[in-house]
């Protein structure tokens, strides 16, 4: 179902000098998936993260926020099937066991092991079942597991997500890839899901974590499928600095610029893969709103148009009922909203010109971009300058069956 | 498909002194459908409105404020299928068109008559054919047409919304009969979609202004079915003054509670109603949000928890999947939030006990309560006396197929 995604292919997952990933099977929801990730990350790796803001945040994202404080991070552990959150006490004892049973195999300490979980919300981790194949994972460590790693951390996703991009900087060639899973309980907040983007370029940590925010902002901070945050959104850069170049100590330089384009075009791919594969979804939709008075107001229009169901069911049944996208906009609680310059566009189709219904709109015309898989919905609210963009999907009859019948 | 909610019979629709009403089929939308609703006001009574807040708020609701804001209102003139919003300066003129064919018939000033248009956004309304049939409409008037009034602005509405309730002041009977109609695009603000409630009782107007606003809070204010707060928004309280009391001067007598509580209840019921009968509803959802520091924080947690999907479409499936509605909670916004005290019922299953999962909860314990078609969600913040109270549906296929299809 997933809206112009095709799968990765292995060839095309380029290896990162200094990271290596595998896979094992440890039968936490259903038995022979490959449902545990292990990410190896060579010594003197750096490391940026992003959490959720859900106040409930899951044990996992607790554990992890502690140990990437303490320590330098060496492996990644990422589990699917299970959440690991509303567990309370019990949840963070069993994130924490996980992550001793890595140290114990790789001989590391505790905090040097990030924990990470997705897939049903309050049931208890199986801690037991996790170590178990830990020693297996270990042993099969390899530099060209990308592809096996993004499998591994998928849920309801039906596609695997993952980018490599090559560049040279200094004449040296850096490369960066980059997986991530999600498909429902999708509405970032300062951060996604699961993400997990690597690079072997040589980069100042207070560097890479300015990239990484910045790559969020116009990433996986503009997408949404259904507004629900996650309570295990995690997205972490990392850079193993194996690449030889000269390490990068300011972005404003023609150095960190190019390789903060890279990133963040990475990030922008993955993002939006998770909207593609968004549950249910057989529409892309991308959300521009321009000339606000702020971004913040921008943003505050184009999520309201994202979250809106009636906006959301039209777009699956390809109907320009523009109407809706009208009251959207209406109630998205500008201050001084005056409506008589606000323009609304579908696709280049003029459905409202400085707020009256445009002449030359028929309902062919809208049909026809309605019709698209890929559909952009702009608001021109002739108040400012400012802009800002979000992508998200549309409301099939999928989604419901699939939440539904999420844990059955 | 609503629930637990019944049709109105005739007889249970009592005449209110001083209010007559008709329909008439204009084949607005439908033909042979009763889409016109003409409701007669006698000289004297008292008018108190509310209307959407959308900015774009449709020409109807534009004209209804003018006029009611410069004459006693002696007309209320309202059609179902066509919502005369987004249309510009042609809507207007057309909402002022059919005022005027009322004054017209009826032999009053145009600004006497309110007009209330509900049904598909952003096409033309069909003036000359409302027209057309109000002459036989102003001949029907009857005192005995509450139902076909109620069955006459109906939209997607599977089942009429309506309720009389008589009580006793200064020994004189009086009656309450309220209307109302809403099914889909409902998140009321300061209003609902269309609601109609009239009384015989003697008020005094600012009286009666403070008596709509109050009963508004907890009924119409209260409601959701999917989070668009729709353009024609609005809710009309009518005072005949015929029923003979003392005229009611203060809110803060025996009589004037006495009345405000009849009200209320009869606002409530029929807001109530409209979450019921919600597009594709299958479950009736009552939200409570206790102890917390503001009513208004309370609110914010119960709409998250409302409007989000994912609790919307577990209980569609009778699924105790009670992680989302923690999640819901978790992202809803609130500042300096304490996990550590806050616990989480279904129906009187407690999930979440002082942040941590409830020992002797079970799936079965939540399966029973999700299985029942009236879902009680009670979250206690542990920061506060303060409390709110939100009503919604479920998220059902049938939610997805009226609205891809709602103009098909």
């Amino acid at each position: 179902m997933a809206v112009n995604l095709s799968a990765p292919t292995a060839e095309a997952l380029l290896a990162v000098k200094g990271i290596r990933l595998a896979t094992a099977s440890a039968g936490i929801k259903k038995p022979g998936r490959q449902d545990v990730v292990l990410i190896e990350l060579a010594e003197g790796t750096q490391t940026a993260a992003v959490y959720t803001k859900n106040a409930f945040c899951a044990a996992p994202v607790i554990v992890a926020k502690q140990h990437q404080s303490s320590e330098a991070s060496r492996y990644l552990l990422i589990n699917s099937g299970n959440a690991n959150a509303g567990t309370g006490d019990v949840g963070l004892l069993a994130a924490k066991s996980c992550c001793q049973a890595v140290a114990d195999v790789a001989n590391v300490n505790e905090a040097s092991v990030l924990p990470f979980s997705t897939g049903v919300i309050g049931q208890p981790l199986p801690v037991d079942k996790i170590s178990a194949v830990l020693p297996e994972a270990y042993s099969r460590l390899s530099e060209d597991n990308w592809l096996a790693a993004a499998q591994g951390i998928m849920t309801t996703d039906t596609i695997a997500k993952a980018k490599s991009v090559q560049l040279k900087l200094d004449g040296k060639t850096i490369t960066i890839t980059g997986i991530s899973k999600g498909s429902g309980m999708i509405r970032p907040d300062m951060a996604t899901m699961l993400a997990y983007i690597a690079t072997d370029a040589n980069i100042e940590p207070a560097v890479l974590k300015t990239m990484l925010n910045n790559a969020m902002g116009q990433s996986f901070n503009r997408i949404t499928v259904d507004g629900d945050t996650s309570t295990n959104d995690a997205c972490v850069l990392m850079a193993t600095c194996q690449a030889g170049n000269a390490e990068i100590k300011q972005i404003s330089t023609a150095e960190g610029e190019t390789l903060q384009e890279a990133i963040t075009d990475v990030c922008r791919y993955l993002a939006q893969a998770i909207v593609r594969d968004g549950e249910g979804a057989t529409k892309f939709i991308t959300i521009n709103v321009e000339q606000g008075q702020s971004q913040e107001e921008c943003r505050q229009v184009a999520y309201t148009i994202a979250h809106s169901p009636l906006v959301k069911t039209a777009s699956f049944a390809s109907d320009p009922n523009w109407g809706r996208i009208l009251a959207a906009v209406g109630r998205s609680g500008l201050i001084d909203f005056d409506l008589s310059g606000v323009s609304i566009f579908i696709g280049d189709v003029c459905i409202v010109e400085s707020g009256q219904p445009e002449n030359s709109y028929t309902e062919e015309k809208g049909q026809a971009v309605m019709a698209e898989p890929e559909i952009t919905i702009t608001v021109k609210l002739n108040r400012g300058d400012a802009y800002d963009q979000v992508w998200t999907c549309d409301f099939s009859y999928d989604y419901v069956k699939i939440n539904a019948e999420y844990r059955t």
